[in-house]
């Protein structure tokens, strides 16, 4: 008999496929004594080396599906089974108490969890992370338990899960896993977001998936309407089938715009771009149609290592960036790096309210050289392509002007050197910091562009952290409030003939997108994957019509009152 | 010969005493082994008596001269005596290892202070910091050296300190400590806010006061330019004792403007109202002039206990704050914790962000039997003066709404059951985040009033958290970009015949009253010690002049160049 459970559409599209259960396996302990120590310690090196042939094997197996940033966690794994100051107080500790292996293991690996995590700081946390997911390993061995690996599934299967970690969707290979569904987690949740990155359907925040639904049930996955089948009968199957197909036209038929102009239906252009991390990220902007990168986030370059990239491994990044992109705009972000995104080989003082911290710009004005070996770096790549520098978080005119005149040192000291430097790079700003959009008219003499950045944004202007739960419900991108600083900037930039994009998630949604064309955005930069839909939706919207929507929307009170207000408009 | 160090002028005023130096003891501790265990045990014991008998004293004290809500803190000190699960391990420790009392205590102790301070919870880092001073002061007495106690100062003196605690100010007695200079700390810091409000002249960050002044040291503290005079020449305390007169003589001008309208000097009124904490801070009101009551914060009444506050016991500090008002305005602000603000009684989740979190009204709209109770208070108190109710941390519409809801069902609930409530209750909401700042004009058609919280609207509309000093730089009270939020609040207060007040510190401020005059601010609400001067300054502003000011300012860019361009104004 069928079984339908509902919950929240994380990312489009539908999947049929055998449940794979991703869950916890029992890995409960035993103490018991043991007679031959020695036995008992082979048992522990051997569990210890099975391991590490397996983590080797997923390691190998993520870096050729997944790519070498994926593959580095299991990196972290290996180098935890390879650390002394861990194995040998476990050895010593079967030795002297003539305890069992999994008893010495659990015991003192605890204790390195527990003192890693007490500590304030986010390496450490990571650490006890690793630690703990490398004793789950070892232990599995040792109990001769089965603990599954998302990495090695090899045939088409949906997840279930209680929820997808960092570490799970890292593993994830999306020629297999055709969907996935988690108890827990909402649309901005990493789950959701890695799901629409990937294109894999899913849907989370369906509480009781876990508990509903054995290895090997046959699963249905709504991704369009957030709902989860289970054991389906053989009509709904066909229904979906047929849904899935319409689907993939509907996909084929976008796919179609590929290289089409982003138009409205009366002719108004408008320039849809990618958000990038790095350079592999290129391939996706191409395939879906990217007019240019409105967003290299270039804080991955600094992550996942011991220490700061050189100056050489950002030019060869940044140059490829600009080469893979043959000309059509780059928009760099200068290094937003500080509160919440800690960099291990970079100590910062725990901050009481990292999103209100020491971050960013602020970071990067004060500790300059870092700053200037990335300006140095994007500065002799700047002749590889069309290179526009952004700052983030300014909050300040000064703030700018300083950045500025750091960029204009460095630009001078590269020429007086010999170096080429390209004689045009916009340099313009992220607006999401709410005095700066207030202050956009000012600004706009100054820089050649604005972004908003509405993720902060709506943080900011809501006062409400977007990662807390508890005040979640006041991300609001339809607020007027929003809708009016957008406005701001927009009429700033147009009013000095400047561009106005915008690169936060509010960028490629649906409801958003009207209004923004009828405020008049010039550049919308979202994640590749949403481009194609965006530039159909655009293509279907008048200009005429949008502003008078914008107009009347701007007027409203609530954030829901818009969204109704879109909504109606559209229907029509 | 004389010695002049600079620093930050914190609190205005001059004062010229002997130098009372609040520093650090030498408490170092040497292991012993000890012979008789029974003797060890009793000097400990008699040192844990005398630490009792001298805290009741100081406790007492505190009570008599600064008020019950300072004392409380000598209680907790007590209860750390008493608490067996500290002092018998300490004793054990003494008898089964042969060590000295102060081995001893300083290990057990130290164990408790670092495990409460790794709990994520601020009531229990509370609990370490008072183990910590309790520990202290027994081991001073065991090890026969005197700790200075700031609360049995019984002589005009100037402390010299590295920094002041809240505990250290909470035994500071006015009639004594003439003024006090700390090596750190910033105008905004806790010790500078506490001068400013005991009327002690302050200079603070002087980087080297306690490293260059001697106990007993003749010191001049000039508060009104940072400075700080150590061993003056006759010459220098003569004229600074003349300095002293003047400002004496000033303050006494301003003392005749307590029972005077505020009026500029071409006949426009404002109200100069007060904040304030508890129904004891009436009386500074009273002395200083004030109009009214521009914000009593109620949290006040929740602290420094162990259970929420009954209705009854509500009702009556309402009642009492607006019977000592006779009749004039009072607005008082309905619960604002959380966030940062805990109660030891109110479990809340740790925040990665306490400032953008769950606090103020989206608490207390979640857990309704606290707003509830509040509320039934404050409309019984209703009928005994002129009450004005106003919500704090508003973000949109819709809290707005549901508050005045919950208002409206609780009034109706009393009325059935005959429970007398004031006929007109004025209802309005803070302005202290920036998406309100924006809505104003349909939030205007809604409240009663608005009250500008400057220094939660700064630092949102910043994005830097004014409590951390690496961010300190961009909390700006004159960024226009703050000052073009004011004016939205204002003009659309006064396009639906409402009125909008102040109540940050902004209010208070030389430089921004002049802006806030021109921009048509109806109310200014601050410490009650600045009215007097506020009213003076006030007095001699013209406000067809200040209109113009205010229009330029907000053209200009920076803070600093508003700054500059008010006080070449006001040379004029």
């Amino acid at each position: 008999m069928s079984t339908l459970i509902s919950g929240i559409a994380a990312s489009n599209g539908i999947a049929i496929a055998k449940a794979y259960r991703l869950t916890e396996p029992d890995l409960s302990i035993v103490k018991r004594s043991i007679e031959d120590v020695g036995a008992e310690i082979s048992r522990f090196k051997e569990a210890i080396q099975k391991s590490i042939n397996e983590l080797e094997i997923i390691r190998d197996k993520a870096e050729k599906d997944l790519g070498a940033d994926k593959a580095a966690i299991f990196d972290a794994h290996l180098l935890v089974l390879a650390d002394p100051e861990l194995i040998t107080p476990i050895q010593d500790k079967i030795q002297s108490e003539n305890v069992n292996a999994e008893f010495s293991l659990n015991e003192t690996a605890s204790m390195f969890i527990t003192m890693f995590e007490q500590m304030d700081n986010e390496y450490m946390k990571e650490r006890a992370a690793d630690i703990r997911d490398v004793t789950k390993r070892v232990l599995s061995h040792l109990l001769g338990v089965h603990i599954p690996n998302p990495s090695m599934i090899a045939e088409e299967v949906i997840i279930i899960a209680e929820d997808l970690t960092p570490s799970d969707t890292a593993q994830l290979n999306p020629a297999y896993v055709k969907g996935f569904t988690t108890d827990i987690g909402g649309r901005t949740s990493h789950s959701a977001i890695m799901a629409r990155s990937l294109e894999i359907p899913a849907v989370v925040g369906a509480k009781s998936v876990t508990s509903s639904i054995e290895n090997g049930d046959l699963v249905i996955i709504d991704g369009l309407k957030g709902e989860v089948h289970i054991n389906p009968t053989p009509e709904l199957v066909k229904r979906y089938e047929e849904e899935q197909e319409a689907y993939a036209r509907q996909k084929a038929e976008w796919a179609k715009l590929v290289h089409e102009k982003t138009v409205t239906n009366d002719g108004h252009h408008v320039e849809l771009a990618a958000n990038i991390g790095t350079p592999k990220d290129l391939e996706g902007v191409h395939q879906n149609g990217g007019e240019g990168i409105g967003l290299y986030r270039t804080e991955f370059l600094y992550m996942g290592r011991n220490d700061f990239p050189s100056e050489e491994e950002q030019f060869e990044a940044y140059k490829a960036v600009l080469e893979g992109m043959s000309g059509k705009p780059v928009v760099v972000r200068t290094l937003d790096i500080g509160g919440d995104k800690e960099l291990p080989y970079l100590e910062l003082p725990k901050e009481m309210n990292p999103f209100l911290g020491y971050r960013a710009i602020r970071l990067c004005l004060n500790e300059q050289e870092i700053f200037r070996t990335q300006l140095r770096a994007l500065l002799r790549a700047s002749i590889y392509g069309d290179l526009k520098i952004m700052f983030p978080m300014i909050a300040t005119l000064a703030e700018f002007r300083e950045a500025k005149a750091v960029l204009a040192e460095v630009r001078q000291e590269l020429l007086d050197n010999g170096i080429q430097v390209a004689e045009k790079i916009e340099v313009g700003i992220m607006v999401e910091i709410p005095s700066t959009a207030v202050m956009a008219d000012i600004f706009a003499k100054e820089v050649d562009f604005f972004s908003i950045g509405t993720n902060d944004l709506i943080q900011y202007t809501m006062a409400a952290d977007r990662m807390n739960e508890r005040v979640s419900y006041l991300y609001q991108p339809y607020n007027p409030a929003i809708l009016r600083l957008v406005k701001m900037v927009i009429d700033a930039a147009h009013k000095e003939g400047k561009w106005a994009g915008m690169c936060g998630e509010m960028a490629g949604d649906e409801v958003a997108i009207p209004i923004l064309i009828g405020l008049g955005l010039d550049e919308f930069s979202m994640s590749a994957t949403s481009i194609l839909k965006a530039r159909s939706l655009i293509s279907q919207l008048s200009l005429e019509e949008m502003k008078k929507l914008s107009q009347e929307v701007l007027g409203l009170d609530t954030n829901d009152n818009v969204k109704e207000a879109v909504v109606n408009a559209l229907k029509k």
